[in-house]
């Protein structure tokens, strides 16, 4: 049987979602939970591999299980041995007619993200690590005009990180919309996948735009150099989120939680 | 000169806002950095005096120095030696013509405090510890009928806690109310002054009407009774916030600045 479960977490205590010898990781830890509530060893398989500090509200995964267990148990159960910062939301098996075809990580049809980012002169207080800052005034018009050049299918190797284990740099971006409420900035990117650190890589080189050290044409530019080293410097984990899976509507998963501010 | 300063605190780390022997609470923390700051010893007075793992998205503080800075200043040098969920978000010297009125205390003309409340089946998580948390479903209607009987002036002996200092129990409580977000209830109480642990009682009082334990004129009962014991259990600090202190317009104090969803 294969289940799929959502799932929320606060990044900033963890290593990133991957596993690692040290169990420092999210998946370390929801692993070793669900061990627990089954009685024997899982892998677990995610949408999307957040990196350290990175958080989700929305991240998707699966895993293969003989053991029946109902929605609610699955959600009461695991949480019963996971720390308080990773909860997970739901739990669905998988329609059996489904259960062979869907995959958290290959099924999914597009992955968002979202950035928080505060812009004042003084820094985060009581959302430190949840979200990102920048000191200096920015122009989010001139950000939001110069965003539109990344729309559509591009190679993406001048946001990507030097570790990133991707097949092919060519992505394609669906949506970014670039909008403030009140000092914070919120921007969400949609695209069918993501390079290692491109977001992060993206809102450091928009925000440049943003300050006007360089101009609203500078992205398509950078696109056609594919030179990271041409970029500016990836941007702090702070106020990402991995905030939507999009999947078939067929497999019929359930929705997440609003959030709301603090 | 009277100075006073803008905070904005996340409360988990701290035992709250007074002074204790073990430097453990904001208040140690804030008068530490301004020693450092100005290079002598302060007394700093509050507000609101939060307690243990409350938060403030706007606490105002004054103290008096015969060294003047302007301010800028005194937000960059103060935050310099601030614990980052700690940050003076405005500093302002009070005009020498109302310099002896002013009191950060016995000036306020009122206090708002707001409680955030997930009410889901599954327990906070991205937001522990910034969030309080109900698992059943609430009545959100039949809390805000029930806290209309809270308004105005009244012995709020019932929601005082044994250690409260407060040299008396009447308030006067100017406005509640009580809206849902998504899954979060938000409800935000501005009275003149607050008994210890006032709003937590309250909270968990409305919860015990909104989990229909108890009828919407249960608050009345609960008033005239004067008796704590027969009120809910005080609720968890974890989704409470000071979130404004109204002053005289005159003493022209800088504004907060908003909040976003994380």
């Amino acid at each position: 049987m294969r289940v799929a479960l959502g799932l929320e977490y606060r990044g900033f205590d963890y290593c990133g979602w991957q596993t690692q010898p040290s169990g420092c990781s999210v998946q370390d830890r929801v692993e070793s939970a669900i061990a627990k509530f089954l009685g024997m060893a899982v892998n677990v398989t995610c949408a999307g591999r957040t990196d350290a500090g990175v958080h989700a509200t929305a991240q998707v995964v699966h895993l293969d299980t003989d053991i029946e267990r109902d929605a609610q148990s699955w959600v009461r159960g695991v949480n019963a041995f996971l720390p308080d910062d990773i909860r997970i939301v739901w739990g669905q098996p998988i329609a059996a007619e489904y259960a062979g075809e869907f995959h958290a990580r290959f099924s999914a049809r597009s992955r968002t993200y979202r950035y928080l980012l505060l812009n004042d002169a003084v820094d985060v207080g009581i959302e430190r690590g949840l979200v990102g800052w920048f000191h200096a005034p920015l122009d989010v018009a001139a950000m939001s005009a110069a965003s539109e050049q990344l729309l559509g299918e591009h190679d993406f190797s001048v946001f990507r990180s030097s570790d990133c284990q991707a097949k092919t740099p060519i992505k394609t971006i669906y949506a970014l919309d670039i909008a403030k409420q009140g000092k914070t900035i919120v921007l969400t990117i949609r695209a069918n996948a993501f390079l290692h650190h491109m977001v992060r890589n993206i809102v450091g080189s928009l925000v440049y735009i943003g300050a006007r050290r360089q101009d609203v044409n500078w992205l398509g530019e950078l696109l056609v150099s594919r030179d990271r080293a041409l970029a500016a410097p990836t941007f702090a984990a702070d106020g990402l989120y991995l905030a939507a899976v999009e999947y078939d509507p067929k497999f019929a998963l359930p929705a997440f939680r609003d959030r709301v501010r603090c």
